[in-house]
């Protein structure tokens, strides 16, 4: 449904817009790892985080009533700012349901970038049905943040990439491990990936508590995460795998590997003083799987995905201040 | 004496080296800019610093007897990480004379990267002399940090990459700022970045007090910095430009920006919240001279250095803490 050729036009369409973020490497991460560990550094993405992509991807692709009428979004933070920023650039309104806990800097970016901002509870509202009623007053389009197949396929745009740069090394990859909430970055990654090398294990990773598609990719169904659940990684507390993604992931995916609050910590301390990178939560679960060893490493090469950076400063500095 | 071709050379040995580190665009900066900057993040090199580029081209073409002697070289941090890092891979001993008060984690990195540091006092000792007396007792070669052909060629391909870079997007540059301490880095980056396009100008940036370039622009004459000077960029602080580097900075700079230790700081903050990049205090003075409005960047397009992003976690934390 989703094909390599629509990953391809995504990543036309972005050219100018979204950064080809470089791969990087780096020697501590290599030794720990006993083999080759390639970073797709997705936090230095326009808006910090690679929701840009999809957003954009699909706001370009809007008709001309549409595009008239704006859209309505509902994000905690990231893909807030990605649709902010799409908008921006293409001159169409944006209206975006964040959870009143949301990073500061995630609302006030958002709101910067031109983003019309509507705060709810995350434990007691009900963020789908606010933004649907705005979308309905107001004639708008909604813009999921992972379930449509125009936000897929700018997402993928960043495995087409990563696969691509690792070619023009010469380097074959082995596996790649990508962060997962409603699994939109990896489904359209994995769609790219497995079309440019069918034997690269593709393995999503969650925080515990937050490991829906773990247990849905064991279950073979859509497995929901309890409501009481707790994560430092605010970007990645999804209910449920999405309805079109998850097929896609069920297919293409390897079993899940789920981080603690605490690996994640220990992974930003790492992307500070090793990759001078600024990682949020939830931007940095891939990381902690390496550095945790939930996954073989040694003698192969891995791609890991940094999602984003937008992170407070208060958090930041408290997390590094841990040290460890 | 040093051409273009010098550090086309440089670059294919630096092929699998050095990372070719991107140019980053972000919304926040054009608007404080009022026109377009493109960021090169050098922090992101290997070594966390430009640095591993010179060395690398230095010592990879020592001859067999000279590689087997091994090398010595003095280094607040930066280069003697790219000395030890270029070493190991090559296989080359490397010995480092370096200040008792340089960033704690300049020198542990140091050690990790395999070279054998020699601590001295930077406001007593003389690290040339220390320097010399183990080469001579070693038969070991120098490696100067700035002023030698092969160190200024490796340095130049930061110039070469990002011009590179700005016209593989279609871009004409105006501008560049780039940090001065020996003048290595901006002196190759000017051949190469001149030779490309002769109508681009190139801004030397320095710490107050440490603007020995500045003056010595001004004068026509290689001027010195006061004993006493003082500043929190480490990495910046050379007695006076070099007797290869400036006669090139002569013909090829515009007049030196300064900018203060708070500039520095600043541009620091804006590094973290904005670019999502860890960034020292000497690697920010680029980003500082824009953020601070030392130059007309309305309606240009500038490309900015940031060299390196070498800082203990305790200076990021008091200066991220202090707050603008």
């Amino acid at each position: 449904m989703i094909s390599i050729d629509d990953i391809s036009s995504a990543a036309t369409r972005l050219r100018g817009v979204a950064v080809e973020t470089p791969l990087i490497r780096c020697a501590e991460l290599d030794q720990v790892a006993g083999g080759r560990i390639y970073v797709k550094p997705e936090c230095l993405q326009v808006t910090g985080s690679f929701k840009i992509r999809g957003a954009y991807n699909l706001l370009s692709q809007l008709g001309e009533m549409q595009a008239k009428n704006g859209v309505v979004a509902w994000s905690s933070g990231n893909h807030a700012q990605g649709v902010a920023a799409a908008g921006g650039m293409l001159g169409i309104s944006t209206a975006i349901v964040m959870p009143e806990d949301a990073p500061k800097s995630k609302i006030e970016n958002t709101q910067r970038l031109g983003g019309e901002i509507i705060l709810y509870n995350r434990y007691e509202g009900d963020r789908e049905k606010i933004a649907k009623r705005i979308a309905a007053e107001r004639g708008a389009s909604i813009v999921p943040s992972y379930d449509h197949p125009h936000i897929i396929a700018g997402q993928g745009t960043v495995g087409l990439e990563m696969m691509l740069q690792a070619q023009a090394q010469d380097t074959e990859v082995d596996q790649a491990l990508v962060c997962c909430g409603g699994g939109g970055l990896i489904a359209g990654s994995a769609i790219a990936m497995k079309s440019l090398n069918s034997d690269v294990k593709i393995y999503p990773v969650e925080p515990i508590c937050f490991d829906d598609t773990a247990r849905s990719l064991c279950s073979g169904q859509r497995e929901k995460n309890h409501q009481n659940a707790r994560s430092i990684c605010d970007a990645l507390q999804t209910e449920s795998p999405g309805e079109i993604t998850f097929p896609i992931n069920k297919k293409l995916l390897e079993p899940g590997l789920t981080v603690s609050d605490d690996d994640v910590r220990s992974a930003m301390r790492f992307a500070f003083r090793n990759l001078k990178l600024v990682v949020e939560p939830g931007g940095a679960v891939a990381l902690a799987a390496i550095l945790a060893g939930k996954v073989e490493t040694a003698r192969k090469t891995t791609l890991v995905v940094l999602s984003g950076g937008n992170v407070d400063y208060k958090l930041f500095s408290e997390i590094m201040a841990d040290g460890d």
